[in-house]
């Protein structure tokens, strides 16, 4: 059931790479539209988004890469950590070293909220290995840098400092 | 405000990989949270996956790659072309060669409705660059192949054969 030659196993791994990227550029291309008044162009784009993560989650199944939570959780974890110790800080410092401010910002906001991300998945898989659900209500999102906190918005963004209303909640 | 330089410039679409990569993988894995029931752990993955977005779309803002709806859209067919002429036959190919059944099917529904998106995006261009809106109700997306049909869905999908009732609306 699940691919098995290096060949094949590599450009399904590169077909999931490309489907998330389309599938993100439409989410994004959809808001554009949306604002420049082209609401059904916008929903093409949205629609198509979504057929683009049934293609990425097909590939990721056919690599035999969606486990249980508790497994899906470490994978999570491995990621997060990955990106908090080794990829922001060398993308911020070459940034930094070169100048480029936009790119400062934007892989200086990423790296703050990734040290959120790796510790609210560790405490997820904590108690997923004891079949324990998280105890939380609401997950506030700051849509300007992706801080991310749990059951209540501050005032103020710690990062990024935009203020509370502007903050997407799940719940 | 544009970023300039060659690594600052690499890093950062690297980045807006691993984030677009990052946000379909909590996706998929809060399904499978809430199929095993974590509704909270689900929520979790869903509000990290949204940061993933804000910290993709930081990235793609910085390297300049946001432009107006008829540009996006030749972007969108460019991919889409290069996945129907190049990209998929390949794979699939490939997976042919190599006896993956699974990748064969993953790839050939890919391929399927890959081939309508990029014809669906070439008429969004048509219209948008004349400053009008595609007149569509509804885009209908088949939740196991991608398969995308405007305004109205098939009694069963003809590239997977799933029924009408699955199909996932957007309107
Ligand atoms: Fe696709
Ligand atoms: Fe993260
Ligand atoms: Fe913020
Ligand atoms: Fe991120
Ligand atoms: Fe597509
Ligand atoms: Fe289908």
């Amino acid at each position: 059931m699940v691919v098995e030659r290096k060949m094949t196993k590599k450009f399904l791994e590169d077909a999931y790479a490309g489907e998330s990227q389309a599938h993100m550029r439409y989410l994004i291309f959809a808001d554009v539209a949306e604002k420049e008044g082209f609401p059904n162009i916008a929903k093409l784009f949205r629609a198509i988004a979504f057929a683009e993560l049934v293609h990425a989650k097909n590939h990721y199944q056919a690599l035999g890469n969606i486990k249980d939570t508790p497994s899906n959780l470490q994978v999570a974890i491995d990621g997060e950590t990955f990106e908090v110790e080794e990829m922001y800080p060398v993308y911020k410092a070459t940034a930094e070293l070169q100048g480029e401010k936009e790119a400062v910002r934007s892989t200086h906001y990423a790296l703050e909220a990734e040290k959120i991300h790796a510790e609210l998945y560790r405490e997820a898989k904590e108690l997923a290995e004891q079949k324990k659900d998280l105890e939380i209500k609401k997950v506030y999102i700051c849509p300007v840098c992706g801080y991310t906190v749990i059951d209540e918005a501050p005032e103020y963004c710690p990062v990024c400092g935009a203020s509370r209303e502007k903050f997407v909640v799940f719940e």
